[in-house]
């Protein structure tokens, strides 16, 4: 399994099987190398965690999950509150919810790990962070930051499986090294374009400056707009994807981009603005119902939270950031290929079943 | 008791006692006449639930808790999700969180009830009302509108005194007619400039056009700033005031602006902007650590959830907004008047004291 | 010649030929029919008026001029001004300017025409629209709405071409039915990943709801980055683009949205954001110096300028704002298409070049 | 004169004489220090230059003039284009233009000298400033930033008395030392809450931090509004006010702080959100057609245009900032005082009247 060592992967039943992503199966995006893991634990220091939450009824429970939590952590809970990191965020269609966005846009800085889970279970999470800060030592009132998608075709969402011990699982698991995509964690029960998706993650090296990482939650688009490579596969693969009238206009992306690249908080700000321009590459025209919700930070450009007086930051030049935009649209890019080239098909609440990409029949469509 | 019927006070010891508000003692602020109440309850339809929650070291419970709750509801759970209200939000200063206001700025709308706790029981309170919203019938995702303000001065924050019972509680208790003001809800261990302070609120009637209401938390500002009626009145004060360095240059002011007034998104946005100039009369700069954070929202246009095609609005002009404008402005200043007015002395947790504003002394200053 | 009767196109030597637009060699961009033109006028009421501006040395005479000026007439100066229309902007990346953008994000609304024109002839573009208003009878203050790009590989910029009368005579020559595209007004001297650009429209009919049409000024890009109905097709076509390192990594793409849909501000705003996807789908990445500014506006939600009281209005809901904005980004994608293959060869200031697309191997790329 | 040597005055008949300062009779605002001149220019290397453009019917030529030009220049012209300095742009109503603003936000730096003028004269006011760019010798595009009030209570607006000449006078003298305040440059026509005012300035002077320099254009607010040091005396003055229907409610302030305390662009735009609570003081709501827009920059924290690669920065600290935005209001508050206070009665177009105010009624009021 490619979900790494401490990744706890909670399957009961019916878990679909690992599959390849894009760069295996010979596609690239864009000019720039990826990193060794081609993920955004190829950015010193980031560690990622999966809780998968997947129940089926059994003797006595009835009801079905398909859900769970992803956690990013750029640093550990403490020492990120301590020293945050310079962040920004950027909205491309805000029929969502990323918590902390109004202090991020303030301060300038990311104070704590972000947590992504389903809708309804944001707050739980946001709670969990809370709790997970105080454990770790910091006596003080914490904003967490807490991202969503709806998995409500596939997840039995007024059970709201997800608990506090759920996310603070997720939390303390993360590890870096490869990064589990598509029906992993958070990305359980998403569905892109039709097609079961979920997490995806690509990275990109740019020589002298820094690493560049995407991780995404895909749970965007509609069926007929697929593209790949840029390529419109939609039209010739809508018989085989979910074109349930609540997904073809809803979903959202949640989108994170970390770096160690010193970025301040306006530059951090640029980069998220650019991870829906990967997203449209692949086919999303932001739908009145997605939250497409981005945001960028830099793990080098720290400041002690309690700083005053005068400060020095090196930062990269602002007239240096063009290969730098490229690496985000570019990562995007493949990590939403990346979701949705590895989920497997998923069949969730009310019998509701979200098929898998057949991604042969796409490579075909590409030519290749 | 000035609370009304069905407001819970948990008082278990050394609760203050009601004292005047500003109105009552013959300050007037502004030209335009108050509602029945002075109070955003005035505003047909909104009602609003105070649970305070006050602890203190009994046998075999230690811990201090100054803490609450307070739920502003402009209708019913299920109806204001079926039927969301126009709403806007503006950010002064975004030292703090109001949750869903992402969601708010896209589609411009509020579906749920607006909670305020303080800080650290923030997620808890969405999760509450996610609880809330399911149990009133609505299986759909929901983005709960949560603020804060840090009471971490009076109250033991890591205890985390809030649970899902007071939020269910705050939106059940909900009533219109008269607000408790001051120490009350989650009023109950906030400051402002230097003296205790929590919950105010005030109203203005616009006659033929429609009724503002306000309801602000108060936590902000450092002693030596304080204004009222924009008389400087601070420096004369400061001998009494609370001059913790945490509490200098922090807090902040989480304000809700409701008005019957027909406006859309846009326009509530821009009254929701005007909260800020109120809060500036009475001393605020709006410190560094301050999450001066403001949502309008207008009871009477709304539409389906699901609204499809064409719909009809009926909207007040803009070029007749200048005296909607005044009305937030003035509103706003009483309101932050009324808590410090309102409120009496608190002690709280490490023997912390919060002393409630010595009023005569002011009237004094006023020269009346 | 396409450019319609009434647009002055001043040539003096070495002026372009007209090439076909995509749709006319079997390119097709999403699934919405086109208007009748395939232009901005096809929404009822705009004109557009293009004065190219193309000197070159002569006796007596020295300076290279490819510049111009291109108006959006959505009504006549005086009636817009009387009864604005509903309008949004939207930043991709801000390297630019929209004169007037301030005003219309407060009042949410389009008071005068719309005038592109080269960067540093922004200000007397301006001018000449508070000339042009003057005239047309309004004795009062106007803030004009001038947007630009950089035509400085071309243009000898520093000639300032443009007058006051050219700006003039594009607002008064604007006129409906098709729009003149690639070298010509605004986009004489502008360029597009390596290759000559300028002027792209496009249009869709959404049965039963309204025309959405799109005009762009194409100037951004790097020549590997250039996509045609998404396929990467710039690295094929490096070897006959421009690779001039100012041009390399700059552009800008000012892009307006009209459309007789009744909408709002806020969601005028919605449908300018969108403009972004279809540029990346072209292959933008937003660089550092690119100014991605987008104007949507929607003509037949008006009021009058001096409106008190209460206004209805009649809005397309939110719920069916998906298939606007599939065509927003997709008429934005056909549009810089047609920028492209409209536009040929043009040389400049100091011998610079700047080569027509080879549309013929653009074809063959594609696999047609 | 107190305009200092160097600035043109140009009065024809009937020019005001100049009155004394706020500071002058008494009045103080706020715990820090002013700088030397108490203004704008207290801030190393920044200059102010008006020009006053004062016309009267004479034999042969009809028409009154009462406006001007006011440059605001932190630097020599292309010094400042080569080596920007970073800035920021808050808006707390729209009803107006800043041109640049859009770049302002996207790079964070100020590259033009800042000018301000009347509204129907922004853009050949943006003109002159490209114009002045390529003449120091800048072949480059220029985006400048001009600001705007109205004075059409005043000035005959028709007319556009104000030419390129002035503007580039207007840079052309500026100089540092004392700056004219009241009916000067570009505050000739403009009015404040029924009272004659136009310019105003004042710094103050944080030690081993910096100077904070704010100079504000006023012509805001209605009569009944106005407050002098926080005391509502605008009732009382009322009658000496003009109360024409056009100025009661409209109107506008365009603010400059200008401070060598290194900032980013993100906190210097924290700087500019800060002058609405100043002018909230002074009594402003922010009316529906109030153009309330600011600009802040840093004169010290710059980095060359094209630069690449890494960057040095040396910021004040986040946790630092408090006394700064303490500076930025009360500065903005004596500001807008000392545009009253000096400002004497013009009599304009029309024959409309705009008394000065009735200072020693003011210092009576004030129980002084």
């Amino acid at each position: 399994v490619r979900t790494g060592v401490g990744r706890t992967i909670r399957r009961m039943t019916g878990a679909p099987v690992p599959r390849l992503r894009a760069r295996e199966l010979g596609l690239a995006f864009g000019a720039h190398p990826t990193g060794r893991f081609n993920a955004i634990t190829d950015v010193p220091g980031v560690r990622v965690g999966h809780v998968t939450v997947w129940r089926d009824p059994v003797l006595g429970h009835d009801g079905v999950g398909r859900t769970g939590v992803t956690a990013i952590v750029p640093d550990g809970v403490a020492e990120l509150f301590r020293r945050p990191m310079a962040a920004g965020v950027a909205v491309l269609n805000g029929a969502g919810e990323l918590t902390g966005s109004i202090e991020i846009r303030e301060w300038g800085v990311l104070e704590t790990p972000i947590v992504l889970v389903s809708t309804n279970n944001v707050g739980r999470a946001a709670d969990a962070v809370v709790d997970a800060t105080l454990v770790a030592g910091i006596d003080e009132v914490v904003i967490p930051v807490v991202g969503e998608c709806d998995d409500s075709w596939l997840d039995d969402i007024t059970r709201r499986w997800v608990t506090s011990d759920h996310v603070r699982e997720a939390l303390d698991i993360a590890i870096d090294g490869p990064v589990a995509e598509g029906v992993v964690g958070a990305g359980t029960g998403m569905v892109t374009m039709g097609h079961k998706a979920g997490i995806g993650t690509a990275s990109r090296v740019l020589d002298g400056v820094g690493t560049v990482g995407v991780l995404l939650l895909c749970n965007f688009g509609a069926p007929e707009q697929l593209r790949v490579q840029g390529r419109l596969v939609g039209p010739d693969l809508v018989a085989g994807a979910t074109t349930a009238p609540t997904l073809d206009r809803g979903g959202s992306c949640l989108g994170v981009v970390l770096t160690d690249i010193p970025l301040d908080a306006r530059q951090c700000e640029r980069l998220a603005r650019r991870v829906g321009l990967g997203l449209a590459r692949t086919g999303s025209v932001a739908h009145h119902g997605s939250g497409d919700i981005f945001l960028a930070a830099s793990t080098t450009n720290r400041a002690d939270r309690d700083a005053e007086g005068f400060v020095e930051r090196r930062l990269l030049a602002d007239g240096s950031l063009g290969p730098v935009f490229e690496a985000v649209v570019d990562a995007t890019e493949e990590a939403v290929t990346n979701a949705l080239f590895v989920a497997d098909t998923v069949t969730g609440v009310g019998g509701h079943a979200s098929p898998g990409l057949d991604v042969d029949r796409v490579i075909e469509l590409l030519g290749r």
